[in-house]
C-alpha cells in the first residue's frame, strides 16, 4: 500500500494536461490541494490501527493485503465494511470522500467484463484482472467517467447533430482504439492517477460505437481537463480540517485518444453484440454508486445535524422542541439510509464473477430520499445556527489590533463557551454553508450519483408492478388467489439473465 | 394451535360485558365479525402449508409448535419472520392484522419481569412463564391495554385532579390487586380472550400506585367495555376480502376489578422499588409494537399503492410520469421502512432473560417517517383514482333493473377490461377511501402505537447526541481527536442497565 | 327571494326519479336531508339582517333583491361579496356549502352565451337571459353537471370505443336537442331544482356533437339520478349543526333526454362555429368555482383549525410550541388562499356582456395550495385531537344508565371544561374526522373544482413563460433589454380574443 | 433627487471605519462595488421615464418628488407601489434590492414617534420629520441596524452576563446619549450614507436602558464596521448584470458612539414611559420589512423560475411533464406571496401620524410561506439545470486558445441554440447557484426579515383564536350563537391601542 507522501510524488510527476482560468497547470497547484488533503484521508486512515480493519482488505487476486478503495467485494461483509468505511472517513473531511468512483468502477468493470466473455467468448475479464492487480498492486486513485456532455437531451446519441455528443470510438486499430468526446461533472479528475470511462446510459443498435469502456493514466495523450475547484474560504489563525479540504470537478475531453487494447473493457464498435453491456454497466456502476452513497449521505446528514446541534447549544437553544424536532429529522434519515444500504447488502447477489452486488431497489429509494432531502439539510442547518453563518466578519477581524476585543468580546453567547470556541463553531458553519464549495455540496447532494428522477426511473425498472398490483387485485376480489408473498422486484439475478445466459447465486435466499 | 373455529366457539361462551348503542352485547355481535374475520388469518395461515414457515414456531418454554402470535423472539430469526409474517398478513386483509398487541405485550412482559426479579428478588419471571406457557397453550388473542385516559395532559398522574385518570392499584389485598381507571383507543377487545395491561408512561416515586401491568380474560369481573366498531361498506354482489374485514376500538374500564396475584405482573404499590419498570415496560412494548409497524406500515403502504396501480391501469394512465413518481413515492417508502426493521432485527441485543430486542433507534425512525406520510399516501391514492373514489353509486345500481346497464356502461374506461373489474375495482378503492373504517386507518396510521412526536421523543432520548457534536467539534478544531466512530446511541443494554445490574449480550457487535 | 319551506315544498313536488340502493325514492327521502340541511342556510341567512348584505343582492335585469346565489357579477364588490359569503356560511355548516355550483354556471353561461351571439350572430344570450331571469324570480338551486365519465382517460371524445363516454347530442329536433351521456361526481343533486349541463374539456372539430350546454329541471325526463348520500353520525342527545348536515354525490344518466331549445345555451353540432367555446365554457366555469374555492376552501381550513385549536385546548396543550406551529400553518394558508381570491377580484376584467371574470392565475394558484394541502390539514387536526377522534364510543354509551357516569368521568381532561363540552368536542371531531361525509370532504378537497394537477395545467397555460425567461436572459447578458415589468399572464381578455373579437375592459389597468 | 454619481462622490469623502481582513478601508474598496451596483438601480430608475412613476413619489412633507425610498406611505396607493417598485427593481439585479431597509425603517419611526409623543407629551415626532426632509432632500441610502448579537438566547437584555449584548444607552447627556453594543447580520451599511439602529425586541421595565433608536452617519465616531462582502465570480469576456451585483453583511460595533439628541427617537433611559414602544417600533418595522417581501420574495422566485426555464429550454426539456409542474410551483408561490401583499396594502389602517400600515396577517403569512420555501426553489432550479450548475469549468477555458473551441463545442445542447448563449445561461446559473453570494441569498430568504419561527409568532400574537375556536364552539353545539364573521386578528389599530389611547382609521372597513 502507498503513502499519501508516495501519491502525492506521483501526481507531481505526471504532464500538465488541466485548464483552470486559461492556464494549463501541473498537478502541484494549490487549488488542488483541498481535494487532495480529501485523498490524504483514505491512504492514512488505511495505515492507522484504529481504522485498518475498515480500511484495508485481502485482495482475493493476489491474497495480499490492500487498501480497501481498490478492492472488489467478494462477500456481504465486504459490502458492509466499505458502506462503514464510507461513513467514517466522511465525518472525518465533512463530506465527500472522493475516492468511492475508483471502487464502484473497479466492481462493476468485474462482474461485466465476466459477462461479456461469458455471452462473446471473448477474453475482457482476464483483461481487467490484469489491470485490477496493477490498480491495485500501485493504490491508485481513480476517477469514473461517467456523465457525457448530452448535447439535446431528447436524442439518442447517434441522433445528435454533432456525433461527438456522447463518448465514442472514431476508430478500431488493431492495437487499441481511438476514443472522442467530452465527460463533465466529474469528481477528483485533476488529482487521480487513472481515469475510468465508462457509459452514462443503455445503447441502442444503432448506438454501437458509443458502447465503450476503458482506463488511462489522467495525464494521457488526447486527454484534456478542464478543471474547476471549490474549496471553503481558508484560515489563517484558526486552523481546522474543515478548512482544509476542497473539491475539483472537471470536464473531461478526449480529443481523439488512442486507447491500448489491454486497457479497454467494451467495444461495441468491434463486436456489436457487447454493446447492450453498455447499459448493463452504466446501471451496474450506479447501483454500487448509489450503495457507496448509503455511507456517504448518512455521513454528511450527521455532518449537518453535528453542526446545528453544536450552534443550538452555543445559542443556547438545544432544548428548545422544534430544535430538537428538527436535528431528529436529519438523525431519523441518515439512520434509515444507512439501515437500508445495510440491507441491500445483507439482500446482495453473487454475480457468476464472484463479486457481490447490493439490492438495487434499496439503495435506490435510499439515495432518492437522501438527494430529495439534501436543501431541507442545509435549510434545518442555517435556520439552527441563524444569520451569522453567511454574514460572520472575516477571521482577521478576530485577531486584528482595532477589532479583536470587540469582535471576541461581542460574539459571546452561551457563558459557559469561550469565544474562541463560539467563534470555532460559526467559522466552521460558514465553511459549511457560505463558500464555493456549498454550492457543490448542495448540487452533488441532488445530482451526485444520479438525482431523484433517476432513482425513481430505476427503481421503478426493477420493481415489478404486476405482482403489486395482485395484492389490490385479491382485496378486491378480482383474482382468488392471495398474491405471492416475497417482493417482486427485477434482481440483479434476473437483470443479468437479460445479457446472458446463467443465474447468480442468491446469498440470503429469504430476504 | 387452535382453529378459527375453537376461537369462535370460545368468544361464544364469554359473558357480555361489551356496550354498543346504549345495550350490552355478545361477542357474537354482527358488528363485531369485521374484527374477527382478520383474526380469522392468523388461524387459517397458521395451518397453510404455504404461509405455516412464517406462521407458526416452537416454543421455547414447551418445544412444542405454537403460532407465532404466542411466540417470545430468542434469536434475529424470530425477528425477521415476525416482521415478515405481520406484513405478508396485513396483504391478505388489507391492512392491520390487530394481533401484534399480544405478542408484543408477552415480549416486554417477558424482558421486564425478568429484570424486577433480578433488582428486587421478586418471582414475576415464574409467574409470568405460566401465564405464557397458558397463553401459548390455548393459543390466545390479547389486546394490549396501554393507553390511558390521561385527564390533563400537563399533569403526572398523581396530580390530576380525579386520581383515575391514570389505572391505578386502588387496594392490595393478600390474593391479588384491585384496580380502577381506564384506557381508551385500543384495537380488538371485542373479540380478544385476554387483555393485558400495561403503563403508559414513566412513573416518578409518587406515582407508584401507578406502575401495575396485569392480564384478564376480556369478560372479567368490574371489566367493561365501550366499544366502536367500524367497518367498510358491506356488499351484497361483488364479494371481495377488502369489504369483509372490520375494526372495533375499546374504551375499557376497570371498574375496580380485582387481578388475582397469579396475573399480576409489576406492581409499585406493593414494592415501590418496581415503580421504575413501569416506564421501562412501556417503553419496551412500544419498541416490539414499532417493530411490529415495520411490517404492517409497509404492508399498509402497499396496499394503497397497488389499489392505486390499478386504478391508473384501468384509468389508462399508468405511463404517465406523473403517475409513476407518485407511486414509487409510496414503494420508496415502504422498502425503507421494512428495510430499517430488519436492520432493527440484525442489530438486536439479547436481554438476560433469552428475549431479543430490536434496535430502539430504527423501530422510532421508521414508524415516524410512516406516521408522516400515511395521509400523503391516501391523497395520492385519491388523486390517482378520482373523484369517483367517494362518488362511486352504490352496489345496488349497478345490479338493479333499471339501472343496471346504464351503470354498468358509463362506469367502462380501458375498454380492454370488463365494465365488472372496473366496477371492482373501483368498489375496493371505495371501502379503502370511503368509509367509517377509512378514519379509523388514518387516524390509526398516524396514532397508532405513538405519533410521530412520540417517536422523535423516543429516538432523541436513546440517541446520545454530545458524539454526534463530536464529529463537529472535530472538524471545526474544538476537540484534536478524531470522533469515536460507531454510531452513539443509547442501546437496549444501557437502558437495562439503568434499571438493573447487568449487561445484554450483543448478538452482532459490529452492527 | 324563496323561503327554505318554498324550496321544500317545491322539491317534494318533483318526480321520483333517484335511485339509491335498488330503489327509486323522492326528493323528501330521510338521507337527502343533511344536503338540503346545508342549502337552508342560504335561504335562511339571506332573511337575516345580520347576513342580509351579503346574502342578497340586486338583480341587473330587474333591479329586485335576489338571493346573491342567483346573481351575476356586475362589479369587483360583487366578486369580493359572493367569496366572503361563501366563507361565512362555510363556517356555519362545517364546510361545503353546495350551492356555489349554480352561481358560477350562470355567470360562466352568461359571458359566453354573449360571446356565441358576436362570433356568429346567434341569439343564446337573450335565451340565456330569458332562463336567469326565470332563475333568479324563482330563486333556485342549480345543480352543475360538468364531469364526463370520459372512458379512456387518453382519447378525445370521439375517439372512444363507446361514443357516448362524453355527454353529446345525438340528435337536433327543429324544437329542441335529444342528449345521452352521463356526468359524475356531481354535488347536490338529489335536492337541486335544476341541473345546468356544461362540457368538461376543450372540443375539436371533430367533437362538435359534444359541444353542449343546456338547464333541465333535475326531475326531467330521461334523466336518472345515482345518489350516493353520505353523512355524519347522527345524534340523539347532543345535537349540533356539525351532526346535521350531509352531502349527496350523484351520477347522473342523460339517457336520450330531449332538450327545449330555450333551454339550449351551446350547441356545436347545430352549429360547429360554437364547438371552440365548449373550452371556454368549461375554462370559465372552472375559474368561476375556484374563485368560490377562494371563499370555501379557507372557511374549511378554518373549520379544521378551529376544531384542532378546541380540542388542545381541551387536552391542555395549547401553549405548546408544536401546537402552535401548527395551526398557524393552517390559519397562514388560509389567509393567503382568501387574499389571493380577493385580489383576483380586484384584478377582475369586465368581459363584454359586462359580467366580470376573476384573474384565473390566482385562482388557479390558490386552489391549488389548497388541493395540495387538505390532507395535511386533516393529519393535523387528528394529530391534536389524539386517537379519540376515531375511537370516540358511541354516543349512547355517554347517557345509558349502566355507563353514563363512568363515561363521563373518564372523558374528563381539562377541568375547567366541563364533561358535557369535552364530550361535545370530541363528537363535533369525530363527526369532522371518522364518518363516511369526511371521505367526501377529503376527495372534494384534493379534486373538486379540478385536481391540483389540473390547477397546474390552467395556471400554465395562461401564464407566458416567454416574458418571464426574459428576466433571466436580461440578467445572463443575453438580452440587452430589461425585461417588461408587468406579469406577464394571457388575461381572460386575451382569452376571450382566442373566441371572439373584441376585447373585455380592464377594471384596473395598474394590477 | 441624487444621482448614482453623487452618491458615489458622497462615499468617497466619508472616513473610513470599515475593517476587513484585518485592514481598514475606505467606502470605494473594489469589494463593495457589487454593492453599491445594486443601490444604482434604486437612483437611474428614478430618472428612467419608464420606471418613474414607480420609483419617485411626492413628499408629504415638502411637495417635492422625491425617490420613493425615501417617501412614507401616505396611502394604499404608496403601500402598492412600493411593493410593486420593489419587484421590478429586484428583476434587474437577480435579487435582493438592499434599499429597503431605509424605507421600512423611516416608516415605522414616522408612526411611533408620532405615538410617543401623544403618550408621554414629548416632541419626538417633530425630530423624526426633521430628519425625515434631510434624508428626503439628500435622498440617502439608509441601513437600518435592528438585530443585536443577543448572546445568550435565552436571557432578556438586562439579564446577560455581559449588560452590553443588545445595544444600550449608557450615559444620558444633555445635548445626546451614548449608545454601546453591536448589530449583526446588516445588510447594506459598507455603500449606506446612514445608519438607523432599532430595537430588536419586546422590552419590559427592567430593560429601559435597551429602548433606544436613533440614526448617525455610517461613518460616524465610534461607529467600527465589520465588514463581510460576497459576490458572484466575475467576468472577463461575457459581461452580464447577475455578474456585476454583490452583498456585504456588516457585523456594526458602537463603541461608546455618542448621538445627538435631535438624532435620537426613542429613549426608555430617559422616559421608561417610552419603554414599551421599543417592541412595538420592532414589530413594526417588521411588519414594513415583510411588506417590502412581498415584492422581493416574488422577484426572487421568479429570477429562479426565469433561469429555471431557461435552462429547461436549453437542455430541451421544457415541454416534460415534471418541468411544468416544478416550475409552476415556484411560480404559483410568487403570485400567491405578490398578492398578499397587494391586499395587505389594501387592507391597510392609515395609523394617527396619517402614515399607512399594511395587514400584519398576511405580511407575516407571505414572507413566512417564502422563507420555508427558498431552500426548495434553489433544489428545483440546481434539478433543472443540472449538474453543470456547480461544475461549469472557468470562464477562460471557453476563450483560451487551447480549450476554447473544444469548450464550446461540447457545451452545445439545443441545436437552435448558440454555444455562447448556452454558455451565457449556464454562467449565469453558475452566478445564482454556485458562489459566495449564493449562501447569502439562501440564509436571507430564510432568516432576512425574520425566520418563519418569527413570522409564525407575530402571526399568532396578532390573530386571536378565541373568535376562531367560536366556529367549532358553534358546529358542536357548545355556543348557540354563530361566529362572528369577521376575521379576529389584532389589528394595528388594536396593536397601538396597547401603547397610546386613541384608535388608526380603518381605511376599508369592509376587508
Amino acid at each position: 500500500m502507498r503513502t499519501f507522501e508516495d501519491y502525492q510524488k506521483q501526481l507531481a510527476k505526471m504532464k500538465p494536461n488541466i485548464y483552470i482560468g486559461g492556464e494549463k497547470v501541473g498537478r502541484t497547484d494549490e487549488r488542488f490541494q483541498g481535494g487532495a488533503r480529501i485523498i490524504k484521508e483514505t491512504y492514512d486512515r488505511a495505515q492507522d490501527p484504529r481504522y485498518e480493519d475498515l480500511c484495508t482488505a485481502t485482495s482475493h487476486l493476489t491474497g495480499e493485503k490492500i487498501n480497501r478503495f481498490t478492492h472488489v467485494h467478494r462477500s456481504i461483509d465486504d459490502l458492509l465494511k466499505k458502506q462503514e468505511m464510507t461513513r467514517v472517513l466522511c465525518h472525518l473531511c465533512g463530506g465527500c470522500i472522493q475516492r468511492c468512483m475508483g471502487i464502484d468502477a473497479i466492481n462493476a468493470l468485474d462482474v461485466v467484463t465476466y459477462e461479456i466473455d461469458r455471452a462473446t467468448g471473448s477474453d475482457y475479464h482476464a483483461r481487467f484482472e490484469k489491470y485490477l492487480r496493477y490498480f491495485q498492486e500501485n493504490d491508485l486513485v481513480a476517477s469514473c467517467a461517467q456523465t457525457d456532455v448530452k448535447g439535446d437531451r431528447l436524442r439518442r446519441p447517434h441522433e445528435q447533430v454533432d456525433p461527438d455528443m456522447y463518448l465514442r470510438i472514431v476508430e478500431n486499430r488493431s492495437d487499441g482504439i481511438v476514443v472522442r468526446g467530452a465527460k463533465n461533472c466529474i469528481t477528483n479528475t485533476a488529482y487521480a492517477d487513472e481515469i475510468i470511462a465508462i457509459p452514462t446510459r443503455f445503447m441502442t443498435d444503432k448506438d454501437s460505437d458509443y458502447a465503450v469502456a476503458f482506463a488511462v493514466p489522467s495525464d494521457w495523450d488526447g486527454v484534456k481537463i478542464l478543471a474547476r475547484p471549490a474549496n471553503p474560504h481558508r484560515r489563517k489563525h484558526l486552523n481546522a480540517p474543515i478548512a482544509e479540504i476542497g473539491d475539483v470537478e472537471s470536464f473531461i475531453i478526449f480529443d481523439d485518444a488512442f486507447v491500448p487494447n489491454d486497457r479497454v473493457f467494451l467495444n461495441g464498435k468491434l463486436d456489436p453484440r457487447q454493446t447492450p453491456f453498455a447499459g448493463f454497466l452504466a446501471l451496474l456502476f450506479a447501483n454500487y454508486h448509489r450503495h457507496s452513497y448509503t455511507g456517504c449521505k448518512p455521513a454528511t446528514s450527521e455532518v449537518i445535524a453535528s453542526a446545528a446541534a453544536l450552534a443550538a447549544e452555543y445559542n443556547g437553544i438545544e432544548r428548545e422542541p422544534h430544535v430538537k424536532e428538527k436535528i431528529s429529522h436529519i438523525i431519523g434519515l441518515a439512520e434509515l439510509c444507512y439501515a437500508a444500504g445495510q440491507m441491500s447488502a445483507y439482500r446482495a447477489e453473487c454475480s457468476p464473477s464472484g463479486t457481490y452486488i447490493p439490492d438495487e431497489i434499496l439503495t435506490n429509494a435510499a439515495r432518492k430520499l437522501a438527494g430529495e432531502e439534501i436543501y431541507n439539510e442545509y435549510k434545518i442547518m442555517a435556520d439552527l445556527a441563524g444569520g451569522l453563518s453567511a454574514s460572520l466578519p472575516f477571521e482577521d477581524e478576530f485577531f486584528a489590533k482595532e477589532t479583536a476585543e470587540l469582535a471576541n468580546k461581542y460574539i459571546k453567547r452561551n457563558p459557559k463557551i469561550s469565544s474562541e470556541n463560539i467563534h470555532r463553531c460559526f467559522r466552521g458553519i460558514e465553511n459549511l454553508v457560505s463558500s464555493d464549495i456549498t454550492s457543490v455540496m448542495q448540487v452533488a447532494g441532488l445530482h451526485g450519483g444520479g438525482s431523484p428522477q433517476m432513482e425513481t426511473i430505476t427503481m421503478m425498472s426493477r420493481y415489478d408492478l404486476e405482482p403489486l398490483k395482485g395484492v389490490a387485485k385479491y382485496l378486491f376480489g378480482i383474482e382468488k388467489e392471495p398474491p405471492r408473498y416475497k417482493r417482486a422486484n427485477v434482481t440483479p439475478r434476473q437483470m443479468l439473465q437479460k445479457f446472458a445466459k446463467f443465474t447468480p447465486k442468491r446469498v440470503n435466499p429469504d430476504l
